[in-house]
């Protein structure tokens, strides 16, 4: 039933206050190049995505200061805010891990759609993206 | 030069007080296979890691007081502590990453070295894992 709920682990997820400053230093440093810079307007935000060989590190600035990771960024410093695994069923993933809620599908970055776990493990923001049926 | 400086993402790791207990909801909630849990004696830690497909998810908890991961975890809730890339060059990596520094590569885990990089960018704390050269 567990077994094989996730694909593979999508991206890393850092919250930072400006993306182009982060994605340089990501950049012309450490050696990831960006494949992808765009504004999800759902959660109000702006993703860069890094490749990092065999997953992505995404880049999360807020746009709204009505944004989650806006509020989050106001309680917190910059750092690392989530992890996203991958699914290629994201409605049964999302009943099976946030039984009893209301679908919190919303558009997330790369065309994809997402949700984030209600249930914070060790803390753990987590994020389950795929493409969404029906 | 900097181009191709990091071949994947080794791991995402996680700071927890009780490595079995994260272990469990990982593995049989999530789905993560376990597939290896060993103690580290250089950063006196236990770590448990889990295949999540692509990378590994790494639980860290302390072994001992004076672990550096004990004093974070006094400091902070657990969550989300590292993110480390896999390189085939540590000693060259090393030298790039952080100049003038004595060296700082370890014995980590699954019989690798490693090292952590002195600057943390967005508070990021990025380790560097591979084969120890010479």
């Amino acid at each position: 039933m567990t077994m094989n709920l996730f694909t593979r682990l999508d991206h890393v997820a850092i919250a930072v206050h400006d993306a182009d400053e982060a994605a340089s230093y990501f950049r012309d440093v450490l050696g990831l190049a960006i494949i992808g810079d765009e504004i999800a307007d759902a959660p109000g935000v702006r993703l860069v995505y890094l490749d990092a060989g065999n997953t992505f590190i995404q880049l999360v600035a807020p746009v709204r200061d009505d944004a989650p990771v806006a509020q989050w960024l106001r309680e917190n410093q910059e750092g690392l805010h989530h992890i996203c695994f991958a699914s290629t069923d994201l409605r049964h993933c999302e009943k099976y891990l946030n039984p009893g809620s209301t679908s919190g599908i919303f558009k997330a970055g790369q065309g994809a759609s997402a949700f984030f776990m209600t249930r914070e493990p060790n803390n753990v923001k987590i994020e389950v993206t795929g493409p969404t049926v029906g």
